[in-house]
């Protein structure tokens, strides 16, 4: 899956990602799109993928969710743990 | 899986579910724990599966997640939806 297909979750309104992701298959040359957040974006990732597959494209399937830890380097050098979500949405055969 | 196996997130500390994580393993009959967690608490379900994993369980896997929508009613009658997360952690055989 190359870049094009991942739409990183941050502050913005939840809508604005589902724009992306529906945009993404709309026009983008893969069935699938990975849904990635870090942190307190977690939950607005899941907000995207459910508003996605339940009110715009009803024939996506959640083909992957992974959960992970990422280590930052803050400010000072200081090493900081951060929880990540990936969500594989799918078109259905 | 009976709901003793079943932890909900709300807004303590993620310590505290760490620690109910790591005992319901450590006591429990069940060799899978199940967490889970709705809306702004989905992100801290996230970090108490990592912690967990990370920190103090390193023979754990994460067996299922699962995303959904569940739908609320308001103080007025309204309904709201709101995303849920699942995440089943179990034993390494």
């Amino acid at each position: 899956m190359s870049d094009d297909n991942v739409i990183y979750i941050g502050n913005k309104p939840v809508m604005s990602y589902v724009l992306a992701v529906v945009t993404q298959f709309n026009t983008g040359l893969s069935d699938e799109v990975l849904i990635k957040a870090r942190g307190r974006a977690i939950s607005r990732a899941v907000d995207t993928a459910e508003v996605v597959r339940n009110k715009f494209m009803r024939g996506l399937d959640v083909k992957d969710i992974k959960i992970g830890t990422e280590q930052l380097v803050g400010g000072e050098g200081d090493k900081i743990n951060v929880s990540s979500l990936e969500i594989t949405l799918k078109a259905k055969a």
